[in-house]
């Protein structure tokens, strides 16, 4: 079904000039690019804006496909689209490349004007603040005052969450899946095992890889630690076992599927994602803390907000487990604002967020329903 | 109290040359010697020997120091001793370094005497039931028939249950903790991780890296990653939560108590520890699977077990999860054996075998006790 039924069809990354960004640390990128793509139509009273906001590894490729021969669809493909969740016959979706990306928009592997060489590890560091400002300059572009909604899950609800505090005029509903109010210090663990097989790795050179060797032995580790965190106990269980592989090469190379699997997982990420860019986001995502370190009470930090709120927490979620939705939950109830919470019992940890199933569906649909009509779109 | 009470006092590493040793790749290793420590007594009778097993990264040293000045214990001096759970007033503990490991019993830093030149990746592999087989002469040279126990977690747990199969006469009981049957998908997803770091290393040189720079980049890094899954969230929030730590060195390198510690824990252990060592035995651990790959069903394979079982698992270890003892306590009770378990809900994950505490000290004490008694010693 994914791509055939409802299909946005045949998209383009667009790119937005947005000008200089000034960042949460007090430095500014000049001539900052934002790669975008959008799907369905805006209204007249423009009103039916819904942001949808990446994780990680995501990039403005949210749906449809960029060739009509290519196989390959936008990675929530299964949610967008007419007649699906985020239904394009009624609402104007807009996704964009976070700021530090790799994808389109401005990051480390960008040209520094000043010196005519990428970036690298001169390109100053981010945060989900700064990507969320960005995002506030893309929506401006396009004349929406205030978003029907922002939805995002794992980092990208840690965006949604910053929108709803940080622009709390600008932002009807939220929905916030598998993420959390401040990155817990197994999630920096497993972000710092990433960063330091990047960083060893001899083809990184202090970030100046550009035109020469890619540091893909580092990055392809990263990226399979990080996959580790995405899936369950159960999904190993249920997709690999202890299904031998036959070994080739190396006498402790691959001996068993899962290793197979994490090996092509590795690979295929190194050939879409910069090194860089992994360095920054994890870094964003590690100094993501909506109390400030504690300065504040969470509850505090959502007084201001005005939209309604969905959240989602999975129980095999082990990155993002769901005592950290919880919490989210109750600070907003504390807070006296309109919050939805459910935990949902499906089998594939982390990931649930991004796969397609019913309950997950009618869930997140209905609620878009309720909003359509309590929003007067 | 640690060392003080009740201590072994200083002991030294023995070791033996069990001569040939032969593996269940059909393969031999000549002139092999095994690093061993003692405590407590061998009675007449020789009936009040217990064998600890040690873990992935353990060692003979279980107890005691080896200087009266020393300040380090050995790794399980906490329970062994004294009027401690393994009483050295009563019992005769013996513990060994495992083959293919590299505190003193053969492994792939030995000397191969063929070449004259450390085996590296030549040393053949070895299994679980290779390690048993060495203690198995081991304790022949002690003129034992028969263990009053073998205890050990983890993989010291996979070597428990494999003495009470393959040797069940020689076992009188078992005492198995935070282990497995068989070796599930996501705990060889953690080795392969560290194997990949250790082999991506530039210093690994193929494992010829003796006389010259250590892979040392990758051996933390792959400790790093082991050490993230012997911890629990609980663990991680209590020992860390999101505490800074001042940063110096790489943009990304420590920002976060979390990181340091890490950082910390890969380098002491590459002081301690061969990498190629590091590779063997996580290969072993990953190949385990008392079922061989589901050939035997798990209760036929404990038929002919005759010693009595204690299992403990604990609720927040999830790299061997209470599901994964349960398995082996269904299995053993269908084939009808004498079998306790037990689930602990201690906060420290995985490491909670090895962390002291009353609840599991009075288990393993208890158990001993009436093991005692039932045995007749």
């Amino acid at each position: 079904m994914k791509g055939v039924q409802g299909s946005v069809g045949v998209v383009k990354t667009n790119l937005l000039n947005i000008g200089k960004l000034s960042l949460d640390s007090g430095k500014t990128i000049p001539n900052v690019e934002i790669a975008y793509e959008i799907y369905g139509r805006l209204n007249e009273d423009k009103s039916n804006a819904i942001l949808i906001c990446h994780a990680l590894s995501g990039d403005a490729h949210a749906a449809g496909k960029h060739r009509s021969n290519s196989r390959k669809h936008g990675w929530y493909d299964i949610a967008i689209g007419k007649n699906k969740t985020y239904d394009t016959k009624k609402y104007f979706i807009i996704c964009s490349n976070v700021i530090g990306g790799c994808q389109g928009s401005t990051g480390p592997a960008s040209i520094n004007p000043k010196t005519k060489k990428p970036y690298g590890l001169s390109f100053p560091k981010i945060t989900v603040g700064d990507m969320v400002r960005a995002q506030k300059k893309l929506i401006e572009h396009f004349n929406i005052k205030k978003l029907f909604c922002v939805s995002g899950g794992s980092m990208g609800g840690m965006q949604a969450l910053k929108w709803a505090t940080d622009y709390p005029e600008a932002v009807g509903s939220v929905i916030a899946l598998a993420t959390s109010a401040k990155q817990y210090p197994m999630g920096i663990a497993f972000h710092d095992l990433g960063r330091k097989a990047i960083i060893n790795d001899p083809d990184y050179k202090s970030g100046n890889y550009y035109g020469g060797r890619l540091p893909k032995n580092g990055l392809s580790l990263a990226r399979q630690a990080a996959h580790i965190t995405y899936l369950s106990q159960q999904s190993f269980e249920r997709k690999f076992g202890r299904k031998k592989k036959n070994k080739n090469g190396h006498k402790f190379g691959i001996g068993f599927e899962v290793q197979s699997y994490l090996k092509y997982k590795g690979e295929s990420f190194v050939r879409r994602f910069d090194a860089n860019s992994y360095l920054y986001i994890t870094d964003a995502i590690d100094n993501f803390d909506l109390t400030e370190d504690g300065k504040k009470d969470l509850a505090e930090v959502f007084e201001n907000i005005k939209s309604k709120i969905l959240l989602i927490s999975f129980t095999t979620d082990w990155l993002y487990p769901p005592k950290q939705v919880e919490e989210i939950y109750q600070s907003l109830a504390e807070a006296g604002k309109q919050v939805l919470y459910r935990e949902l019992d499906l089998p594939w940890g982390h990931d649930s967020f991004l796969v397609y199933n019913n309950t997950l569906g009618n869930l997140t649909g209905e609620f878009l329903k309720k909003e359509y009509i309590r929003q007067k779109i």
